[in-house]
């Protein structure tokens, strides 16, 4: 392993069998062969124009696109495609703060292929003998990436939080983080990077926040979701990064921008840096 | 202007009238259509292969083709292609820390759009009442981008020294740092883009520095180079740096990627802040 190899895990994908998926002429998100067929078999809302799968005009605003889709994602649960619904609505969108084309339940972001938006925390403490950082261990129970090691806070983005409200949110659920030292947390950047996953890609977005906390706080977590949490020095947890996949797969990123952000990985040292700088923003794939 | 403006302004080259220049089967560089024929008309060394200039393989380890390339430069030199030789050497390669392919001399640099390296710092003080940045004033009598507003210290990087060691030497220079406060500086990333300048693609990365500065330092030019020092509010160097071209073309990354990293800039405010640290790294171009 080394710091490069998280990147490239993390931008898998082979976008060449894949078809563009477009929304009143804009590239949004990307199908599968499989996903494209049921699609267009299965529904008259979309049709194949040139090298793209396009929802069709039919639907010209948001709210009527946002409908249509509720319906598209309801049958491609009832048909297995995707699991049940989550009654959670994401935005369909290229860029954080734009007019989404659609509003659509999570469960049917991924075979759209759509860009997916999550914010991630990095909790710290400054020590007399350096930077230690609080790392959260996945719980066994876990549908997704059990038993791995994690970020302090990190959470999917819904639609209807802004990104600040979210943090207090998951800061309080995940780490007993309270509102007023979850305030304190600086947006340092966001990672973003496309992935593929059982054939569907995932163009995914992570808002980077990093939280300086005091020597007598202990993160605890409330819903379940991490098993418990160490604080380990940083010069450690790069080591495990550098060395390991103990980690689940994007909270590498995540921790390896904050080692170049706090001069812990040097130009000078790490002959990967330029292309760990560039390969951590990768961009939405889509054009 | 927007933010966004001048991340364009920097990536403004269209490479698809260039010509990728290949070294020992590596694409490192592009030459523009009257270099390719003068390269090829003067010289026995370089060849088109496919829709490459390709240096051939009479020259095999850094030593023969550094040789070889210190005559071509001086040729080019001759020929009024380029200015007069500088006799400071570059090193020509895709990423920092790596072997060369070969050395050459700087003014040589941009006809073979080879990656050229710098290093910027920004030097800011903590105030009660914010972050405050000192920001340079270039020089009238600079050949370049007279009287624009620069980082606190930034220079270009030879072949022979560290980043380290160039950042300690340039902060002396060009803003009387000592090299006990020059340490204390802070590598934080890369900024790279593809810039076109008269028909010559410079693909250049920026290694960036936070200087945290006490509040009864002053820096002063001793090299000539700037006319003078500014402390602002980081508030109106944003402010600056948003609605004008006041700065040095590049320098405005530089401030940006600092506005970001410093929570300055925010993902819930700027609409355009995915596209903005994407659009800082946009890498090598060549392929």
């Amino acid at each position: 392993m080394s710091f490069l190899d998280h990147i490239r895990a993390c931008n898998n994908g082979d976008l060449s069998v894949q078809t563009r998926f477009c929304v009143a002429g804009e590239n949004i998100g990307w199908v599968g062969p499989e996903i494209a067929e049921t699609l267009l078999m299965q529904f008259d809302c979309f049709s194949r124009e040139a090298d793209a799968i396009v929802l069709t005009g039919a639907a010209n605003t948001v709210e009527e696109r946002s409908a249509l889709m509720a319906d598209v994602a309801a049958e491609l649960s009832r048909l297995g495609v995707v699991d049940g619904l989550r009654d959670e609505l994401f935005p369909a969108m290229r860029n954080w703060g734009e007019e989404p084309r659609f509003l659509i339940d999570r469960v049917a972001v991924p075979p759209f292929g759509l860009r997916a938006w999550g914010i991630h925390l990095n909790g710290y403490v400054r020590k007399a003998d350096g930077l230690h950082l609080w790392i959260g261990r996945r719980a066994s129970g876990k549908s997704t990436y059990p038993d791995l090691l994690d970020n302090t806070v990190a959470g999917g983005q819904p639609f209807n939080l802004t990104l600040r409200e979210n943090l207090i949110k998951e800061c309080g659920e995940e780490a007993s983080i309270t509102p007023a030292m979850a305030a304190q947390a600086v947006p340092v950047g966001c990672i973003t990077y496309v992935r593929e996953e059982k054939g569907r890609i995932k163009p995914d977005v992570m808002f980077c926040y990093d939280l300086e906390m005091p020597e007598n706080f202990t993160p605890v977590n409330t819903d379940g979701e991490l098993a418990g949490f160490y604080l380990l020095p940083a010069g450690e947890v790069m080591e495990i990064i550098r060395t390991t996949e103990e980690f689940k797969f994007n909270c590498n990123l995540v921790l390896i921008d904050f080692f170049i952000r706090h001069g812990l990985l040097t130009p000078d040292d790490e002959p990967d840096y330029t292309e760990l700088c560039e390969g951590m923003r990768k961009g939405h794939a889509a054009s």
